[in-house]
């Protein structure tokens, strides 16, 4: 049986990087990629293979940085952990291991609804051959209904639509998007949805999948039957922890269970990603939280703690964008937001500023952009920002994260050097950043 | 004689935003903006108007906040300061202040030459009638040459390429963009400037303006002549700092010298912007640096402490960005660059990353992106970085100067937590504020 030094399961972006990072800083290490596909998808940019990508291919992970990092790669899947062997059983194989790392992802769950079978149901898979066959159907499809109006489902709403398809988004909560924003930014993005005519049902369930053979309707919970040729199931997805349940790997609800050093109940096995738990910067407990960037940050922890302790996990501030309607109008935030900060009974205040994104207008191109940001009231520091607009309001968003990363309060925010520029930002007496901590602070004084 | 609690002098940047703070941190107090000008510019979208914004009156600053907040606004020339009374003169008025705050700019470096005063040699004023002047005349210029290769210098180049003019820079030093970038981006840049067909001098001298009457031609050090109908002299501004010194407020060469809370040498009058003394916070030392975003950051503080010290100056994080080229190529930095770094004895070290700025490149619209970081060897601290790429290199310098304010290290820059997003920014796999962090720790590792 071969050992090797460092063995990573999972080829997506948490085992990919965990592997990079444990070869950076263990370089004697022998470290061995494990991963079920022969090629791995770009998770974030399934939505945009059928129309924006055109073909699965154009959206791999590129294996050279590994290879160059004299990373191992093998194709297989694991069957079983021992333990006490520090042993991994695959199909044919076996292997011993120093350290192993879990980047085993999560799947997505399906609700047990009748007809959930019938054909052109599908879910949110990550497997490229089943991604391949949804694409190629998706391409051609007339009446879509997506069940789920987080941002993966609103992203495959709008790209359907702008494909000419009739577009549906059965939600149960009251709005789409509920678990990333406040309602105020969940009507704005509702807005966008509906601009381009996608339909929404809110505070509605989908119950029944009719159809002979192959979906024809779906039945709602208020008796509305919807015609529709292909359904997409997006409510979310449940960590693979199973593989180290059996192993007697302590788990939860929210996946394998690690402390700060991303470190299992078994301190020779580290978890990240998808498969792990994560737990909030702001109130240290553990989230429903799947991000392909928290799962990076994940990686370049465990990697680094193999050996020796090297990086704590402080926590995930939940940061994450989307990119709907015409001209694409970003979404996003960088958490907590409103509805999160009251459940952890976080007293916040807020400030606004709406404006746009170069300066003076008549530079030309310029984009409308609207900030809002949260501000704990016992401490004043920035607990959270939401921000719409255009092209660069990703990136402003992680300037808030590096805002809440640094511990700032309201009065670092309004003093925050931004730089600006005409064709470049908002204007330095607009620079929405400051202007709406300064929103928080003064409409709260008055 | 009429009294008012603030008075401000200057209506710039700084000066909207002390009198908006002012107002806003002690609203009993009147508030009164005196500015020489009926209505002012953006001051850095000056090279945009002859061109993109086509006319002045599209370039002004916005009275409409400072109506809305309650601050009184007049034109005047404030000729003196009696300090013992505590009074200003105007021409024809004179007012009573108990607090005081100067943002009364810099003027353009007029450099002693031969033909200096030649009809159609230009400095960068930011007067309105000189400014609508001189965009009138430069809307149809047919060769100009610019001293100068600074920012405003190449902006005005790129512009005035890109509007069909043949366009000559004189830089001095040995290359463009000197004190905002390390040779590296200095070179970038020349790069995007040549490649529209702008011609360079560098390492020489203007030595002599000619012309009957109104410029002809240029005698640069070297003895080459140079054909021109128009020239822009872009080497920089000096410190309106005369008013200060009449009154006996003690000035330096860096300007009116205040200290951490923008107070003068007279506790009851304030500095700010161009006309103050600003100081690095890297290295608490006068630095020359004149940039909106830190005078409209210098007026939130003195604004802020006028009657009670409520806001301290950490020193300033140059940052700022241009766009240039086609199609059009930001280049930006949070400083200290290399240069700056060596000069004031900051041994460090650095990291790069080259990537696209969405992912995978095949979504579309995917631009090229290079960024570089510095860390002080000594501390770990993260003290500059440098940006090249699309339309989003300027936020991500914002996340730059966000790291560096909150004294972030290379393994928390390592780790930050940036979101990601195919259509909005580079994946987490690659992204460079991560990835450049961990050249520069690996790549100095081995």
């Amino acid at each position: 049986m071969e050992k090797k030094d460092i063995i990573v399961i999972g080829g997506g972006p948490s085992g990919w990087m965990s592997a990079f990072v444990a070869k950076k800083e263990y370089g004697e290490k022998s470290v061995l990629l494990i991963r079920a596909e022969e090629k791995v998808l770009i998770p974030c940019a399934i939505p945009y293979i059928f129309r924006r990508i055109g073909t699965i291919d154009k959206n791999l992970l590129s294996d050279e940085p590994l290879q160059k990092a004299d990373v191992e790669i093998i194709n297989g899947k694991v069957n079983s952990i021992n333990r006490e062997n520090k042993t991994i059983t695959l199909d044919k194989e076996e292997f011993e291991y120093d350290k192993l790392i879990l980047a085993i992802g999560a799947s997505p769950i399906v609700p047990k609804l009748e007809g959930k079978d019938l054909e052109n149901v599908y879910t949110i898979d990550k497997d490229p051959d089943y991604i391949r066959e949804l694409s190629n159907k998706l391409k051609s499809a007339k009446n879509v209904l997506i069940v789920g109006g987080g941002y993966i489902g609103i992203e495959f709403a709008d790209e359907l639509r702008k494909n000419g398809s009739n577009v549906t988004i059965v939600e149960m909560m009251a709005h789409c998007l509920e678990a990333a924003h406040g309602e105020e930014y969940c009507n704005l993005a509702q807005e966008e949805l509906q601009k381009t005519g996608v339909q929404l049902r809110v505070n509605k369930k989908a119950m029944r999948f009719m159809g002979n053979g192959k979906v024809e309707k779906v039945v709602l919970d208020d008796g509305e039957e919807i015609e529709c040729d292909l359904v997409l199931l997006a409510i979310g997805a449940k960590p693979n922890a199973e593989l180290a349940e059996k192993a007697g790997v302590k788990t939860s609800k929210y996946g394998i269970c690690v402390n700060e050093y991303m470190q299992t109940s078994d301190p020779d096995i580290f978890a990240i990603g998808d498969c792990a738990e994560t737990f909030s910067f702001f109130t240290k407990k553990p989230i429903n939280l799947r991000l392909a960037s928290i799962a990076s940050i994940e990686a370049r922890i465990a990697g680094a703690n193999l050996y020796e302790k090297r990086r704590k996990n402080e926590g995930a501030i939940a940061v994450y964008s989307t990119c709907i309607g015409q001209p694409g109008v970003c979404f996003g935030a960088a958490r907590m937001n409103e509805t999160e900060a009251k459940n952890a009974d976080f007293e916040y205040y807020s400030g606004e500023m709406t404006t746009i994104d170069k300066h003076p207008g008549a530079v030309g191109e310029a984009r409308k952009m609207r900030i809002k940001l949260l501000f704990e009231k016992a401490t004043g520091y920035l607990i959270g920002g939401q921000v719409t607009g255009g092209p660069t309001s990703a990136e402003i968003l992680n300037s808030i994260a590096a805002l809440i990363d640094g511990r700032k309060n309201i009065e670092d925010v309004i003093t925050f050097q931004a730089g600006t520029h005409p064709l470049n930002t908002p204007s330095p007496l607009t620079y929405p950043l400051n202007r709406a901590a300064e929103d928080a602070k003064y409409s709260n004084m008055s």
